[in-house]
């Protein structure tokens, strides 16, 4: 039996090991998943007799070695700054590795030693990063087989509630990492591409600088731009693109709530508020206004950011209970985004039977014999409980039939890897619209910002 | 005779220098001024008989220990990141020091070897840090002789253009180096004490939480709050005051205009626009905006911050000329603040006549037998051309009359100091008074934030 080992188990091992085990015994495989804890595991893999879970201390290095030499391919779907060990126990040992993580400049570093031992390290083959490189290379790839020449790329994704349970004014909950969400945007302006000049905007105004999109069945969302538009520019052939922009998808109205958190400087992760243990909810939010002996927390709030008394925003503000004077922080020593965090996290928790929802929406802009043409493409994948997520499932599947399309010579491209080219985004996508992630496409009008353009 | 050794001249040489040579017979002192280049201490120095200039490479260790060896107290007008090696060598010689800048964490590891050899290197002498701390604890010290209990202190100065030169719309002109204009109030969030709890304004809001200050015949100011008020918490023994708050005075309006850079995005210095040389100034406003083809930038700026066309606001960024499509960058890979700065540069380089205004304002509230009590003090002092500008006279003058001072006995305590004790700040205080530089100070009734205290 050929033997994959996984190395981590977090919230996408479920489909990423259902689907191998499906698979095992018709693809004659045997499955080892090894973490520190591996209770949850044990469950998930009941008396399937093509499976184990054992116990591996990636930070030992006996163990790891072992547990890599004894396998046929490794997948690690351990925080992205532990792979670089198993990445080279797998060059050592002629082992080919996937993971789900971005390429990181250690991981790059190991692509002529991988090559050198005709080993394939896949990397960014979950959801995004995943899907949306291999579904946008498709649709550009094709575009350019047939003589079109890209002007347009925009690329969204959004990893949100599933409508049905979809029961706060936010129209969001927590579905994957909470911190990523409160500190999403921070570092340093946005960059991207509009019409062939370069845009920038501050993270106190990228909230506010939003897009609309509809997705048939699903609605409307808002569209924020990413940090980095351009860093798949190069990498996806769009040198002499027009537009290039990535965002991050929510409902509408999102954005502009959240911006009076960022207005405020509640999501600051740099500094630490000293006494924040004994701050209630309230304490915190004037933190961040001026002092008065007789003005409440609440009208300073409204007249620092000029907001009227029928705006829905203030309706997102008091559900989420800020106002709160008996709801303690009790948090040590904490930052702002850490503590809205923990304010969130008492609103925007996903409920026992919650589900959630994976959006992806691209917009390729291209000429073709002297007209210009736009086509649209999105997706949408519904979770189906708390365990087989739509999150597990778009990061999960890619993962797995990666593997398995490594072990049967359908990917043999050796080096450090991400899933652009056909060899890869082909065979993958193809069975991954067997489990009804599937993208929509549609020709429409081209639009890019230009009326004149029509 | 006494020797001074001055290393650096640069713009507060003129009153620095003026004061010693004009002390120079009466005190029989000779003065030396170091520099690389020394044209402009020569007409400075004129013919006098007490003084020369030589030139000097402080980073060639012969040249500068040469220097510092032959003088009996050395004073280091350096950018203050050189002053370290300046002061070793004052250690090694025994020889006193003198400087304008802030200790630097190795400025005070020397603490110890100075106090071991009886050495004093006083730093922080200037107007900001220097008159600041001295005028703060005169007052703060007065009211504790007395009994009284220090409850509120806040301070704040501002460099500005003094009135007869203050012709354009900001009421603003660069006095001193104006990148810390430009890039003022970045890198945290701003954090302060107001009656009792610590309050915090990020960058995106810190010159919307402005506050009025008038000084008799020179109108109203305003003022936004520094990075951190805090600093000198402990230092001025106010450890248990309940508002802190130190800020930057401009003249009122400068904020709420000035805001529309940095909500914008143009007073970010952390990456470089690629191809800054070839825009316009109105290229450079337009990528902070969204594209449009046919909107103007006037109006898509006008919409992003709400700017109604009756705004004064808007005259401001007009008299800018920031929407000239004609005037070029030039600059080659510039950051936002860098092409800020030259723009700003075009409008508020002070003209050959134009005279400089330094201004500064204390807030002490105390209890006493039981009632609170507010003392205010403000002093302001006018530049006389662009040679003895407020500004050299308000560094300078400190500087130079704690050399003599110290020459003369007047000053004792060794070690890295900065002039917060009677010791330093009586006789200094004293001297600037019959130069003009004097605090006006009046008994008003205790404000606070509490009207209900009245």
């Amino acid at each position: 039996m050929r033997k994959i080992l996984i190395i981590g188990s977090g919230k996408s091992t479920s489909y990423l090991l259902k689907y191998l085990l499906d698979k095992s015994v018709s693809e004659n495989l045997y499955i080892i998943v090894g973490d520190l804890n591996i209770e949850n595991v044990k469950n998930l893999i009941g008396n399937h007799q093509n499976a184990k879970a054992i116990v591996l201390d990636v930070f030992n290095e006996t163990n790891r070695t072992n547990a890599i030499r004894n396998a046929d391919v490794v997948i690690s779907m351990l925080p992205a700054r532990f792979h670089i060990e198993v990445a080279k126990d797998c060059i050592l040992y002629n082992k080919h590795m996937v993971t789900a993580s971005y390429v990181s400049p250690e991981m790059q570093a190991l692509n002529e030693d991988a090559k050198a031992k005709g080993i394939i390290l896949m990397n960014e083959i979950g959801v995004d990063p995943g899907i949306d490189h291999m579904s946008a290379m498709q649709v550009l790839d094709r575009i350019r087989d047939n003589g079109g020449k890209i002007i347009l790329f925009e690329s969204f994704t959004g990893g949100l509630v599933a409508p049905e349970s979809d029961n706060n004014l936010w129209n969001y909950k927590f579905t994957w990492n909470p911190r990523n969400v409160v500190i999403a945007g921070q570092g340093g302006a946005a960059k991207f591409l509009q019409e062939g000049t370069y845009k920038y905007i501050p993270y106190n105004r990228l909230f506010r600088r939003t897009e609309f999109l509809d997705i048939d069945n699903f609605g409307r969302f808002e569209v924020y731009a990413n940090r980095d538009s351009l860093k798949y520019q190069s990498v996806y052939k769009l040198d002499n693109v027009k537009t290039l922009y990535r965002g991050t998808m929510r409902r509408v109205g999102f954005s502009r709530a959240w911006n009076i958190f960022v207005t405020l400087g509640m999501t600051d992760d740099s500094y630490t508020i000293d006494d924040s243990e004994n701050m209630s909810y309230r304490d915190f939010i004037n933190a961040f206004l001026p002092y008065s002996p007789s003005d409440s927390v609440e009208l300073k709030l409204r007249h620092a950011l000029k907001i009227d008394q029928d705006d829905i925003v203030w309706d997102k503000l008091v559900e989420l209970d800020i106002f709160n004077p008996d709801k303690q922080v009790i948090l040590k020593k904490a930052t702002p985004a850490q503590i809205l965090q923990k304010i969130l996290m008492d609103s925007w928790a996903l409920a026992q039977h919650d589900k959630d929802m994976i959006v992806m929406y691209h917009k390729f802009g291209y000429e073709l014999h002297g007209k210009k043409h736009q086509i649209d493409a999105n997706m949408a994948v519904l979770g189906k409980d708390q365990t087989y997520t739509a999150m597990a499932k778009t990061v999960g599947l890619p993962v797995a039939i990666a593997a398995i399309a490594i072990l049967n010579g359908k990917i043999t491209t050796p080096g450090v890897q991400i899933p652009i080219t056909k060899e890869i985004y082909e065979p993958i996508l193809k069975e991954l619209e067997n489990f009804g992630i599937i993208f929509n496409e549609k020709e429409i009008p081209y639009l890019g910002y230009n009326p004149l353009n029509n």
